[in-house]
């Protein structure tokens, strides 16, 4: 059972789970090369847990909901805190699943038509609305990893849940930002980025009737890329399945760009959204963010939690709307 | 001049340095090849910005301090808040300096003898007791990022310190969670923790009169390490002279356990320290923080701020002590 440890100084908690460090990694040397079976790629299905949801295509499957076989988190443990010396920790209490977005080891997520890639927001969303069921998980956090640098282990192509017992400090820090800002100027401050990007032009990616794409003003990372609803709506999971179709058409165009323009993209994509069981909200507006990783973290970062972003966004926006080249 | 941009959502700050992006990175493919010269080898001085401080040896330097040719922050700009749309900037304003250890291209830190690690270690505490006369530079960050995964560009060994016009983020949440823990329990966090970690033993991977070096309870990376002063002291750079001979032979011990069990070792270290213009506190204590990259921080990460670490710190202690090898 992972275990999650409070640091007493900064209140961090941090998973130990020493058996996550048992799973394969197709980016370390010697591993994922020859003889070796993808756990998910179609015939090694008993290579993962069983199935949770899946769509069917001709004698298979499109699209295949498991269990983390090495989770982050795991069902049965206790919620109750304990003491260890000074120190504070819990069971590490949770779901973790992987959703595997299509049987073909090797495309990426943005080759997918768009309605498959459809299939697997709306298989995000019906996740979501299934996990929230059990009142004792508070958020479920979606995420990629797609390449080496963003910390993918395996090739091919997937997403993952993860059910969580209380909301994480990062969600509340951006949700209490927002809260603040919107009782500063009585509106949503990702409405209004809305509003100002759409205005200003200079920084969309992509865009369609229901979405915006931007690099946006304060980027972390170079060629930083966010993806928001235009209507306010503060939770993922209440997403109407009609506008499935929408986000993906800008989510393959923003992929298709950043891989245009930055060879061998590595990239996490995060969904922001509220906490499952909490009330919509008018000062949280649920949003994508897809940040490439062209660099490594460094020492300044981490220590000052201020980034150093060599791009200005303005920059990368022309650049990924011309389709040119980035050379780092 | 790089930009300071504020998130409007996070309040978190980011760095717009596109200057910086033409820096040279060994570590890229084609660059540091042959026919590169080093800029921080003896006979290229005129490489780099003019020397700010150096100890001399026989007919050349053993340790040299110069302006960071392609800064984070820059002097000259000013300090006032401006706006763009609904967005908040300012100048890049403040100092960015780079120690260059040894003139031995190859040499690491840990190699070095423990006379030459105290010099690097006392230059740091005289750069940074130059630095904060200038009254608006409210912090210094003291950083070593060294090899690829940690976010270093060149091989050539080398430390950097960042003076800010303004204490991070970061450094205020934890002085502020010591300050918290300080009004609860009556006594300093890491004095407790130097305290307990002494008493259980197990995480103790190094040790002397003056310093104590552990892998932290709830370490975010695995064989993450920090050496913390037994006595209490707020201010890094009011350590007394005699002390660093003490530092340098814990630094170099740490450094060279992680260096015996981790193949391809990269760090970052980060001196935590409080804001030089502030007066010494009873609830903050100096210590620095050693955080090998054995993996990249992927999605979950990111969008929680939970780290999950898959080798418990009791552990990592134990390998390191046995200098026994760590197979990823």
């Amino acid at each position: 059972m992972p275990e999650i440890r409070k640091d007493p100084v900064f209140g961090r908690w941090v998973i130990i789970a020493s058996e996550r460090g048992l799973r394969p990694n197709e980016f370390r040397p010697g591993q994922g090369k020859d003889g070796y079976s993808c756990p998910f790629c179609p015939g090694h299905e008993e290579l993962t847990p069983p199935t949770i949801y899946s769509l069917p295509a001709a004698g298979n499957w499109r699209l295949r909901v498991v269990s983390n076989k090495y989770p982050a988190l795991e069902a049965g443990g206790s919620l109750e805190g304990r003491r260890d010396g000074i120190y504070d920790y819990m069971d590490g209490l949770g779901i973790h699943e992987v959703l595997i977005e299509t049987p073909e080891h090797d495309r990426r997520l943005e080759d997918l038509s768009e309605e498959a890639v459809a299939d697997v927001l709306r298989t995000f969303v019906l996740r979501v609305r299934d996990i929230k069921k059990d009142p004792g998980i508070k958020y479920v956090m979606i995420f990629k990893n797609h390449g080496r640098n963003a910390g993918a282990s395996l090739v091919h192509p997937h997403s993952q849940l993860v059910g969580m017992p209380m909301a994480p400090l990062r969600v509340m820090q951006e949700i209490d930002g927002a809260k603040q800002y919107f009782s500063e100027h009585g509106t949503c401050v990702f409405c209004d980025v809305v509003k100002e990007e759409t205005a200003f032009k200079k920084r969309v990616v992509a865009e369609n009737a229901d979405f915006l794409a931007v690099t946006p003003y304060a980027s972390r990372f170079s060629f930083e890329t966010w993806i928001l609803p235009k209507k306010h709506a503060s939770h993922f999971e209440e997403m109407p399945e009609a506008m499935a179709g929408a986000l993906a058409g800008v989510l393959k165009t923003c992929l298709g760009k950043l891989s245009s323009s930055l060879s061998d993209l590595s990239y996490n994509l995060i969904v922001h959204t509220m906490p499952v069981q909490d009330a919509a909200a008018g000062h949280y507006h649920w949003h994508i963010e897809i940040m490439p990783k062209l660099t490594h973290v460094a020492g300044f970062e981490w220590g000052t939690g201020f980034y150093i972003n060599t791009v200005a966004p303005e920059d990368a926006a022309e650049m990924l709307n011309a389709g040119k080249k980035f050379r780092l």
